[in-house]
């Protein structure tokens, strides 16, 4: 079975790991949001890449659930001695080395996807994990910060700001001119099954469909795709979800977002293009929504979506599998 | 008192120590040798230039005499992880930090000398510190390994082979189109002393001197040119530069080694151009030679050279400078 998720970080990565434990014998193609990524200290950090690599090839910090585990700070301690920043965002000693191994090789020439690849190598995820572009997107997010009108770099609002201030507006700038990464458009088009998992949906897979060409693949896919919601009991497991979906005009229920990405075969309420849902997984405390989703034109179900360990992760990938059979039927 | 030394690594680093203490009055000027430089995982490595910085700085791992003090090496061991190397250059975490921030100045257009300025900002050396050149010339050495001829960079035949086979011939690469970095042609001209600390003739003060413009500047210089031997009893105090004199075709010994350098005034003995020294400092067990300087036209005394410690080490520098008042009366 031929399976295409698409990922940001924590939570599309720790939705993989349960996954893979459903449906060992799958053939999981990850298509990796890059919209976060940033270049700090000239090296080029790809943190949604990196969470998904390292979660599951076993150097996550479990804690956390981003970073290197057993991890250290001594390079950053010494830029700030320098006076170099940003101070805000958390690069450790064992971090640093991915950073470096894959500029250098950017600097080599080499697209990000071999050098996502060429990393992969060492961590063997059990996935392909794609990078969602070749190509530079970076999200912006618009705010008012001190009374004036800013756009600042999507880590900056997340990590430095905490979310504490509204979105204005969520931009992933350059993706008007980026093309799919290799694989990428095969992968959906060859798949069995379709994952959302419980990812931000404007800002992680929300940016992967902003590459132009990836949304029109997945609605025209011959593969079910089914999603599960990141938002259970009117907000965010995890995350911020709640001020960026504000951004864009989306309420923060599960049947809002189910709404947002829109039914396939249908365009999508907010007009972003046509939809793409077959199946909807929405938590049992949201039980109450289910028929608003199917009203929409979606399969929904409400089970247990709380990623509380491995176990219950691999029932909700369960659950997913089965609507998306289901929905096949 | 405006005083210029032509610096390699570790030899000029703690002679310049004992400089400072000697002179602590002195306005100092260093010209740093920059051909040993490497790129090293998409980094920009100056191995003299960072040696000096740190040991003026207090940043110094004293014992080895490069590198920093207590120091951990965790990118490194990533480094490995990836498959990626060298392994057999040490670069620690915090020695790391450097380099990130140079190349990050470098990238951003900034020449090696405006990014050694910021960096000394942190380290106050209370020297100036001025690379050669803000251009690139990296030292290759000419060597036979396992019956093929080729060519290494000077770090890969100094460090990885540690100088265990015949040096054929050391090629500053790029020298030719190399120019001195603002401020150098200056300071040489304006200082009243210049000295040739014991730092490697060949491929430490003979690479700055390939560096075309300085030669002929220090031949012309107003300012008396005294050098230490960084040969002791036919022998290098400490590396290996009875290697690299040999591929150049100078023996061992303290005399030669002004040969090398030449007496000024005087074309220099092997055709390398105008004659450099008007003072040569060479050790008590090496009294025996100071009658052949003498008749090669340079000023010569036997005092201690070994820089066993600080006061030592400022009882050279105040030798040195006693000699070029000598010289200058």
């Amino acid at each position: 079975m031929r399976i295409v998720v698409l990922a940001g970080g924590i939570g599309g990565a720790r939705f993989l790991r349960g996954l893979k434990a459903a449906a060992p014998d799958a053939d999981i193609t990850v298509i990796g949001n890059t919209g976060d990524d940033i270049h700090l200290f000239g090296l080029k950090v790809c943190p949604d890449l990196d969470t998904v690599m390292y979660t599951l090839g076993g150097g996550i910090n479990e804690d956390q659930g981003w970073g290197r585990a057993d991890e250290t700070f001594r390079v950053k301690e010494e830029l700030a001695a320098y006076g170099v920043g940003p101070e805000w965002f958390g690069l450790g000693d064992r971090d640093f080395a991915t950073h470096i191994v894959r500029t250098q090789m950017l600097g080599a020439g080499y697209p990000l996807s071999a050098v996502t690849q060429a990393l992969c190598d060492r961590w063997q995820p059990g996935v392909r994990l794609l990078p969602m572009t070749d190509d530079r997107i970076e999200t912006h997010v618009a705010i008012e910060e001190d009374g004036e009108q800013r756009a600042v770099h999507f880590q900056e609002y997340w990590v430095r700001l905490r979310a504490s201030v509204d979105a204005k507006a969520v931009v992933p700038v350059g993706a008007e001119q980026a093309a799919p990464a290799p694989g990428v458009l095969e992968a959906v088009a060859q798949a069995d099954v379709i994952l959302f998992p419980p990812s931000n949906p404007v800002v992680s897979v929300g940016t992967i469909l902003a590459v132009p060409g990836i949304r029109e693949a997945i609605a025209e896919a011959g593969a079910p795709v089914v999603g599960l919601s990141p938002l259970v009991g009117d907000a965010p497991v995890r995350g911020m979800a709640d001020k960026v979906l504000a951004a864009v005009g989306v309420a923060s229920t599960a049947s809002a977002v189910a709404g947002h990405y829109g039914a396939r075969r249908r365009p999508a309420r907010d007009g972003a293009g046509a939809g793409l849902l077959d199946g909807w997984l929405v938590d049992t405390v949201d039980a109450g929504r289910v028929p608003e989703v199917e009203a929409a034109g979606i399969r929904c179900r409400a089970v247990p979506l709380m990623m509380t360990d491995l176990d219950a992760t691999a029932a909700m990938a369960r659950e997913a599998l089965a609507l998306a059979e289901e929905v096949r039927a």
